[in-house]
C-alpha cells in the first residue's frame, strides 16, 4: 500500500516536471529580435490561433504553407541585389576569358552598370543569362557556392551571406516550430538561392521557388548532365509568383511575406484562400541607419502599389526601424 | 532505502517495456505484401544501410529523396492511362456542350481513340490540352476530383482510385518511416495527380512533379485566378524527368522507381549521385492474371531500353508476379 503511494507520488512529480517545462516554453519569447508592438502581437496571435485545435480558425498541419520573398524580405537587396552582384562578377570573369566579348558595347554597358541604371529588368535578365546558363546545374552550383563563400558587400564591409535579417530568421524558425512549411518564392533564381537556403534560413532546396532558365538533359558517353540554356522558363516575379506557387506547391499559402511591388500578386493570391484564415505581411524599409530607407522611389525593391493595397486591406506592415530590435546579427 | 529500490525497479520496468516495443517494431515486417526474395531483401537492406549512422553509406535525412513514377509504378496504367480516360471523358462532355466542335474530324478521331491507336503521344497531348486548359486551377481541381470520386475501370469493375499497388503503398510508407521524402515524378499532369496523391499514397501536393501547361495570373474586379493555357510548359517524361527533378527539387534522388522507358533518364540521373549510395528499381509487369503482362510491345508503358539497361547495370527488377504477394488490396 505504502509502495503504491510512493509510485503515485513519483508519477505526479514526473507529470509536474513535464508541465513546468511546457509552461517555460510558452513563456519564452519566440521572437526576441522583434520589439513589442502591433506587428509582433499580430504574428504571434495568428500563429497561436491557427494552431489551436479548439479554434474555429485551426489549420491542419499539411495546409500550413508560408511563402517568403527573399530579396529585401529575408536578406538585404541594397545597394544591389546580391544575385545581380554575383552575375556582374561572373560576367567580368567570363569576359576576361574571352577578349572578343569585351569589345561588345552592350556587354561593357552591362558590366559598367549603365544598362542597370537605364533598364534594371533588362540588365538583370541579361546578366543572369550570361552567368547562369550555358553550363551544367553542377557547374552553376560550384561557381555560386565559391562566390557566396567569400564575396563582400562594400557598404556594410560584411559577407553577403551575413546580410540576413535576424528577426526574419527567428520568424521562419517560429513558424516551423509550429509545423508550418516555409517556402521561398523569389524573383531571384532558385538555382542560386538553393545553394545557401538551408544554411542561412533552414529552408531546404526543394522549398525554394524562383526564376528558372530552361534546362536540358544531356547524355554523352554514359555520363549525364542537366544543362541550363539561355531561354527563360519561368520569371518568378509579380504575376509569376502566384503561378509558381500553383505549379510547384499546388496549395494556397496561408501566410505570405514580401517587401515590394513584385510581391503584390503573391499577397493578393494568398487572400483568395477560401478555406483558412490568412496573414499577409509587408516589410517596409524605414531604417536608414542600420539598413536602408527606401520605398516608392527606389529602382530596387520598389514599394508603392503593394503599400497602398496593404493599408487599404489591413495587411500587416512591418516597420523595420520600429519593429526590428536587431536587423543583422553582426550589429548586435 | 526500500522506497529507493522500488523506484529503481519501476524505472527498470519502464525501460524494459520501451525496449520490448522497439524490438517488436524491428521484427514486424515493413513490407507484408511483398514476397520474400531478392527484391524485398535488396530494398530492406538498402534502407537499413543508408539510415544506419554507423554505416559508411549513411545518408543524412535532408538528402533522402525518393522519386517514384506514377502510371504503371504506383497505379495501374492498363488498358489506358487513368488520366487519359479522364481526358477523353471530359473531351466528350466539352464536345456535347459545343456541337460545332463535334463536327471536327480530328476531335472525332480523338474521342473514338483512333488518334491514340495511330499516335499515342499526340493523342495524349491533344486530349490533355482540351480537358486541362482554358480553365482556372480551381475549376480543373473540381472537375478532376468529381471524376476521380466515381469513375470506374471496366476491366477490373473497380474504381480507378482503387487500382493502386498495395506493395508500393507499403514501400512509400516504409521509406517515410525511415525519414525519406517521397516524390512522384510522372508523365501525367501534376494538376491531376495532386488531387489524390495525399489520400492514395500519403504524398502531399507539393511533392508531385508532373507535366504542366503554362499558367497565367488573372486579376479581374478584385478577384484573382490562375488560368491554364493550352501551351505546354513542361513535359515530364523521358528527358523531362531529370529536368523536372533538377528545377523543382534541386537535389539528386537517392532512390528512383519506374516501370517504363519513360523512366530511363530519371534512373540514369539517379546513378550520377556522387555523394551517396543509390538504389534504382524497375517494376516489370509480368502478371497477366492479377494485372496485365506487358513490356516491349505495349504502346502504353513500353519497357524495352530501360530493362536492357537495368540488367546491364544491375538495377533491381521487381517481378510483379513473383515479388508481389498482393497486387491490389481489393484482390486480397
Amino acid at each position: 500500500m505504502k509502495n503504491n503511494i510512493i509510485l503515485v507520488l513519483f508519477v505526479c512529480l514526473l507529470a509536474s516536471c513535464m508541465q513546468n517545462k511546457t509552461q517555460k516554453e510558452q513563456i519564452a519569447d519566440p521572437l526576441p529580435s522583434w520589439n513589442d508592438g502591433t506587428s509582433k502581437t499580430t504574428i504571434i496571435g495568428y500563429v497561436r490561433d491557427v494552431t489551436n485545435k479548439e479554434s474555429a480558425n485551426y489549420i491542419p498541419v499539411e495546409d500550413r504553407i508560408a511563402a517568403f520573398d527573399n530579396d529585401g524580405t529575408l536578406w538585404c537587396e541594397q545597394p544591389m541585389y546580391i544575385e545581380m552582384a554575383y552575375s556582374l562578377d561572373m560576367a567580368k570573369t567570363i569576359i576576361a576569358d574571352k577578349p572578343e566579348l569585351a569589345k561588345k558595347k552592350e556587354l561593357q554597358d552591362l558590366v559598367n552598370k549603365e544598362l542597370f541604371a537605364k533598364n534594371p529588368e533588362k540588365a538583370i535578365l541579361e546578366a543572369f543569362a550570361l552567368s547562369h546558363t550555358g553550363m551544367s546545374t553542377d557547374e552553376f552550383a560550384n561557381n555560386s557556392i565559391a562566390w557566396l563563400d567569400t564575396a563582400m558587400n562594400k557598404h556594410f564591409k560584411a559577407k553577403y551571406t551575413s546580410l540576413i535579417y535576424q528577426p526574419m530568421v527567428e520568424l521562419l524558425q517560429y513558424l516551423r516550430d509550429n509545423e508550418f512549411k516555409t517556402y521561398i518564392v523569389s524573383g531571384g533564381s532558385s538555382a542560386f538561392i538553393r545553394q545557401v537556403s538551408q544554411q542561412l534560413y533552414g529552408i531546404p532546396a526543394e522549398q525554394v521557388i524562383g526564376t528558372m532558365f530552361k534546362a536540358e538533359f544531356v547524355s554523352k558517353d554514359g555520363s549525364y548532365q542537366v544543362m541550363y540554356t539561355p531561354e527563360l522558363w519561368h520569371n518568378d516575379d509579380n504575376v509569376g509568383k502566384p503561378v509558381g506557387i500553383e505549379q510547384i506547391i499546388g496549395k494556397r499559402p496561408v501566410l505570405a511575406f514580401g517587401n515590394s511591388d513584385g510581391d503584390l500578386q503573391m499577397l493578393q493570391w494568398t487572400t483568395t484562400n477560401a478555406s483558412y484564415q490568412y496573414l499577409c505581411l509587408l516589410l517596409h524599409h524605414t531604417d536608414g541607419e542600420r539598413e536602408f530607407a527606401y520605398d516608392s522611389l527606389s529602382s530596387i525593391g520598389t514599394l508603392k502599389n503593394a503599400l497602398i493595397e496593404a493599408n487599404r486591406k489591413d495587411w500587416t506592415v512591418v516597420d523595420m526601424k520600429n519593429d526590428f530590435k536587431t536587423v543583422f546579427s553582426f550589429q548586435k
